[in-house]
């Protein structure tokens, strides 16, 4: 067995891994990195939808590029690690005993599957979105030639699907257990725009209802359709199965690494396990909402990153103090061509939390004169408390500076940003780029939270 | 003399006086407010570059819309103010003796003209960019049938009407006193990527010289071209003054109201005049930077909404406590079909000031991963102060989202953020709105300058 030495391990090499060797690198030049990862090449995840319809049309070209890490002086090796003496400070591969000093846990997450719908796995044409090229490569090669497809799941890698392999001609369907798709990102009035979109791309929706079997007429291993709770039957040549992810803890529950809530590997604001030379980010550490702290089942890139961040300059001690706590849940997608945008608490969850709120929304364009060529709708949500006027969340319809804008509601959190501070900020504004000045719709909803708070307090 | 009442009357009906009049009838629903503007039409004013090229192609599809504000039950007239009687609170106009409460100036600017240039107004062909329709169709209908064209200054309105009126098949050179076009919002090496587009779209870009003599060579009042201080002479069809704008002060000046730096009208944080029933907003007001608080001549239709909040919820008390303070010159633009954005300080200005400042810059992609079809590369720089890594500037080049992104560097700068927290900030990512979770550029910025900071030190 091949002997390796570092200074810093990291298991996993998605944003969460990837982003903790380049600022391990940054923050500690002398220190030895090694970043083991399962395959050769790995795919950029938000983007694996659009492998399957013109967007992108190939894995090739969805990988992650690599070549910068090595002029940074970042090792790789593609392994998998079976298994870790975290006393003698060892991990394990079929071929190497690999020594380190600081391990980061960066494992990811792998496809949910409900029991009840694990019998499918077996069978032909039964697909999930692992980040995984060769899972995603046969499960585009297998669409090819088929027509009909049910997608299972309303989240947003679901819909992404969904609209992507409406747009390249498949008859499509979606299911999902809730009244409306993308269900804790968006409040039902803009879920019901999505909605639309998806329904005027060919996509049928199916709400409140849920597939309790997969079905093979035939017992000759091929799926045929499924069969939904209410009776419902759809015929189907090829299943995905887009029901969510779990924290990848297999390594971590062997050697009893402790787990958070929803079995992520339990860490400090630092991303520090109970062990100070253990750490987890990703989609295999628990999160914590940033409202009331409790365990929070969101998966985002973009929060993995801002973990890799935190862990690649806390590994010898606490080189900087964390800005921010908690995450946001902040994320886009793209129905057609609207973007859809959410951050913080929705209008329904802060309700279920028993946050006193108080809503300010406004419809404006994206550019001024509305007679600008490209001038498309623009809506903002903003989710206020009444006591004080903090913001707590923000939905965004538009186009495609959408993707930005949110960020903007996201830093307003993120700092306990009032409405009374937002009413008065600048902003850029251009005919061809922003919503006019005089109408800037992030500022216009913070106003119109500000009127709710005055009429109720009548 | 017709006899009219109002409570609130507010001179003048730009994006300043026409935020005023909407928040202050928001605010206080039981006041009569008036507004009383010079022409039945009002430009949008940051569009108008664009009425001259294809992308509105006419003034007809400029023109603010006013329909909303009538439901508001907010009065207008067409007339000009030519008096005021402070004293008494009455305003003249040829028509009308109009009482009120409280005014709000909100008079605007018009084209400012160095006195060398004087002489040229009078010729046929020489054209300012008054935010007037009836000047601004006489500019196109004359341009129609002309060829060369030269432009007088290398700010915004400048540049963004060479590159119109290029596109739309003119022969254009723009002039400029500085090194570069857009000084004072970008560096130097970031002007010079806006020169490039400028160049590849055929116009001819003369920096460092200026012009000395419109001429009229046949003594008919027509324009032939102009001679540059160098010697260079440019025939010319058409000369279009774009040097800057100045406060429209005419009227605060003839009743004795005091004016500040630059020409504009002396306001106090919440827009008001040393008397406090007399306001000042926009354009027509002097404003201060948010750094030194020194006079600023920066003139944007976003800074004058601002303080339109800000007046029209300060009439009768302060009722809300203004979050920011000082005009951070936040601004975007589109060259060809790429967006240039800027905020705050710039590297040069943050050296002029005596600020110890490190700069943090990247380059990256607009989407990710960088196959996506419509991604372009992004630039983002920003300014921050040595000590405490506080963050002062930013530009950005990159594709239509730079728009909404220079809102996210704005905020920064108002809330006083550090490159600290920033670099552990969440954003919201999507393969196609986005650059990449593990590269975003504002944060990859902060963790450069942070690097900065941290070699400064050794």
């Amino acid at each position: 067995m091949e002997k390796v030495n570092c200074d810093i391990l990291i298991v996993g090499d998605g944003p969460a891994g990837g982003v903790s060797a380049v600022t391990a690198r940054m923050n500690y030049p002398e220190k030895k990195i090694l970043v083991v990862r399962e395959f050769e090449e790995q795919l950029v995840p938000c983007a694996i939808p659009y492998v399957f319809g013109e967007t992108l049309g190939s894995t090739d070209k969805n990988i992650v590029p690599c070549g910068a890490r090595v002029d940074m002086g970042i090792s790789s090796m593609v392994a998998k690690v079976l298994d870790l003496d975290i006393n003698t400070k060892v991990a394990y591969t079929t071929a190497s005993a690999i020594s380190f000093d600081k391990l980061i846990f960066a494992t990811g997450s792998k496809p949910f599957i409900h029991d009840s719908l694990r019998h499918a796995l077996v069978l032909d044409g039964v697909f999930t979105i692992a980040k995984n090229k060769e899972i995603i490569d046969k499960a585009k090669n297998y669409l090819e030639d088929k027509q009909n497809v049910v997608v299972v799941g309303t989240g947003f890698i679901g819909v992404e699907m969904a609209v992507e392999l409406a747009t390249s001609g498949k008859n499509v369907t979606i299911v999902g257990g809730s009244k409306h798709i993308l269900k804790g990102s968006f409040d039902s009035e803009i879920a019901a725009q999505a909605e639309e979109i998806l329904v005027s791309k060919g996509v049928v929706f199916i709400g409140s209802d849920r597939v309790v079997e997969v079905i093979d007429n035939n017992g000759d291993n091929i799926v045929n359709g499924v069969k939904l709770k209410s009776g419902i039957v759809i015929d189907a040549d090829v299943v995905i199965l887009a029901t969510g992810y779990k924290p990848n803890t297999e390594l971590a529950q062997k050697v009893g690494v402790s787990l958070g809530h929803y079995g992520g590997i339990w860490v400090d604001e630092y991303m520090r396990t109970e062990n100070h030379d253990i750490f987890a980010v990703g989609d295999c550490s628990a999160r914590r909402t940033f409202l009331t702290k409790v365990p929070s089942k969101v998966m985002l890139a973009s929060t993995s990153s801002a973990e890799g961040r935190v862990a690649g300059s806390s590994l010898y001690g606490l080189k900087y103090i964390k800005g921010f706590t908690g995450t946001i849940a902040i994320f886009s997608t793209m129905i057609g061509d609207i973007a859809f945008s959410s951050v913080g608490v929705s209008e329904d969850e802060a309700q279920e939390a028993g946050v006193d709120v108080v809503i300010g929304s406004f419809s404006g364009m994206n550019r001024h004169p509305a007679s600008i060529p490209d001038a498309q709708k623009q809506f903002v949500k903003l989710i206020v408390t009444r006591n004080g006027g903090q913001i707590l969340g923000g939905q965004i319809v538009g186009g495609s500076e959408t993707g930005e804008m949110i960020n903007i509601i996201g830093l307003m959190i993120e700092t306990g940003l009032s409405v009374y501070k937002a009413r008065s900020m600048q902003v850029a504004t251009h005919p061809m780029l922003t919503a006019a000045p005089t109408n800037y719709p992030i500022v216009m909803a913070a106003i119109k939270a500000i009127k709710q708070i005055e009429q109720r307090q009548k």
